[in-house]
């Protein structure tokens, strides 16, 4: 059997702290299938007191991040640190300079500086492995570079953020509002103390960013990414969309077309029946649509420390065993500039609630906007409130609207429009959907 | 950028056209990813006349399948003539000898010699790619191989044969009897002349004994698995089920337990809201539990020319990358010998529909032949026929139990008590419960 891999683990969270214990527990069946055995020889972490559940006997600890990539016992760095800067980034340039591959689990440093470190990466001829950057344990950086080598892909969509979906599961499922569903994400450890990060879309859009540089061999763009978060879904929506027939998912989407690539991060509205739209609770799910293969989905636990670390030891693994290809697929020298298809552009139906001040002329008056722009209204939905049944109130109804395909512009327009001749109380919200 | 990659294909049916056309059609895009350029320069089959709507000026055409492995115009051998032996065998056979990597979408072959095969080529340090052989453009062999190498897999199951799948999502749906939809899948293009090999479950059986090996690291045992087909099944089992809480489904499934290894084909029962439960149609999906991952699904198009045209694509993508590893993960000296369970030890639910002679003390004699063996009943469903509302008939009538889980031998020896007995009418018909 050939020489070990030495491995340096930078960042012993819960990632980090299980890629060590299933390197070690796993020795046997994982130099099996590496070829050659794989062994943890450094690590590096802020708090060395601390009690992680680790045998780190004869394991090498560095304070410093880069010292451990500098270290020459290693022979690949492991970056599980975090942040787009700073001490992650400054550990893997180090590696890539010193010649050493890298795993990493860092969404935000690939969003923004993944292009450079591939070409970084290829000049220096080591790899970059970065499975469990999306979607967690679900294999859909393999599937989209190496799976699906002969298709021209044209739109990945998924969930790619589980604490939103665990969110809006709960909401849908208890009729419960936003900041409560929250509350209790974060008591169960779904949601971080700051869960801006995650409900405001940001997650997603990193990992969709990366998404799309793979699907469409163009540079990462995670500036070019619409984004929207969850925080304004309301019971009442999600209600509606189960009357209406669909079900409300914060999607990351990614489409290639004649205008370019749309990239967007928002609540969206699925047929219920299609294989996204039935995922619940912290599950990932990711459909890609190739014009050789058709429409592949993946789906499985899409963060915990268990679940990231699996896909960072089968990025180890396929190094120990001498893979090497192109970082995000095709040589970084050849990707792409990615040409944005600006968001006023996009093309869909659209769930709109408003918030009408119920007098008479008012529908007609918003029916008009409508038509004013082209838009063709699939269905209209006014709740009567029960009391008040026979006669119009000064308290504002929710009317439901939903459009077939028409743009973004548009409907920007009627809205505005709408908004301008005071039929309603409030900003619209609206709900893009998604076609299956 | 590298020397040309030589493509040789065997067998030219719609798997093998695709290839031709796909590598050919996308060439500038696939040798970005391969690093190299990939053309086809040799093919074989029969019939050189047929108009396949190909380009072949310039491509070696050769009659017999080993000449195309043994020529000196191809360093890569595709073989797509299938069957387990014969041209396709030798075929393949030739290539390793001559030091050339195979990929293969014969799923009979492989399941039959696929060890001897990997064997010879690890010995002669060639790659055997065989993505195309199990649930065609789905990725479930690279994901197996390596998307999981930190794990332990404990369960494989799914739906792999869409054939079958297609027939039970149309007798469910309309409430139509097994024989008229296979009619029907025959003249759609589903489902074979001979359909046997799908309905049989055979075809799924070959295609599990490959995800057997890939899962444990054991020698592939087609014939130590357990086979039954669709064809009992009814319009009133599928309508049961769904009253129950269940959809049917033709599973594979493979285990890993203290007793060895449980390797089954058969009509399955799943919790309705489950993902592979959802899956309806032509349609391939497996899940994958692993203990470190959770739960994968992956979910697409298990057959048809393209999609499998997509999984040969990338294993010769993988090949041109220079991308080396043992066939099935593992080399294949190191694959264990299966221990097999037995069939008998199986443990689980079970849905029993017995045609009952409806007389008095028929249902409490059933209920106590379940009794003596343990087995303890979740569901008990009898169907009153109207016009005999209060009193017995001579007819029988349908009485469906659903039992909690149990063994298989416990099951067995209950139901010869209750045949003994003479209260039913014919063969219990049993459809084993799939756990979520």
């Amino acid at each position: 059997m050939a020489e070990s891999l030495r491995v340096g683990v930078a960042g012993l969270g819960t990632v980090g702290a299980s890629v060590v214990r299933v390197l070690s527990e796993k020795a046997d069946a994982i130099a099996a299938r590496a070829g050659r055995p794989v062994m943890v020889t450094a690590v590096s972490a802020r708090d060395k007191g601390r009690d992680r559940g680790l045998k780190l006997d004869g394991v090498a600890w560095h304070m410093d991040p880069s010292q451990l990539a500098r270290s020459n016992d290693v022979d690949l760095v492991v970056e599980l640190i975090g942040g787009a800067n700073g001490a992650a980034r400054a550990c893997v340039e180090t590696a890539i300079e010193r010649g050493r591959p890298v795993v990493t689990a860092n969404k935000a440093l690939l969003a923004k500086h993944g292009v450079a470190i591939a070409k970084a990466a290829e000049k220096a001829g080591v790899a970059v492995g970065f499975e469990a950057a999306v979607a967690g344990g679900v294999p859909v950086v393999k599937t989209l570079r190496e799976a699906l080598a002969g298709n021209d892909v044209s739109r990945v969509f998924g969930i790619l953020n589980g604490t939103c979906n665990y969110i809006l599961t709960r909401m849908e499922r208890d009729r419960i509002g936003f900041a409560e569903c929250l509350a209790e994400a974060q008591r169960l450890g779904y949601a971080e103390a700051d869960p801006t990060f995650d409900v405001g879309g940001f997650d997603a859009a990193h990992k969709l960013a990366l998404l799309t540089t793979l699907a469409f061999g163009v540079e990462t763009d995670a500036d070019g990414i619409y984004v929207e978060g969850i925080t304004s879904i309301t019971p009442f929506d999600l209600q509606m969309a189960e009357e209406l027939g669909y079900r409300v998912k914060l999607l990351g989407v990614t489409t290639r077309g004649e205008g370019g690539i749309e990239q967007r991060v928002h609540p969206s509205m699925l047929p219920k029946d299609s294989a996204i739209a039935r995922v619940d609770g912290v599950t990932n799910a990711v459909e890609i649509d190739g014009d050789v293969v058709g429409a592949l989905v993946l789906a499985g636990p899409g963060a915990g420390g268990d679940a990231t670390a699996s896909a960072v030891i089968a990025d180890i693994v396929d190094i120990a065993r001498g893979v090497r290809r192109p970082v995000f697929g095709i040589p970084a020298e050849q990707l792409a500039a990615p040409k944005r298809a600006p968001m006023q552009t996009h093309q869909g139906g659209y769930y709109i609630r408003l918030s009408v001040i119920d007098r008479p002329g008012a529908a007609a008056a918003i029916a008009t906007r409508m038509a004013e722009q082209s838009i063709s209204l699939r269905s209209i939905v006014q709740r009567g409130r029960e009391p008040d049944f026979d006669r119009p109130s000064s308290e504002p109804v929710a009317v439901v609207l939903i459009t077939y395909a028409t743009n973004e512009a548009a409907l920007r327009r009627a809205l505005d429009a709408i908004e301008a001749d005071g039929h309603i109380d409030g900003a619209p919200q609206v709900i893009r959907i998604e076609k299956r």
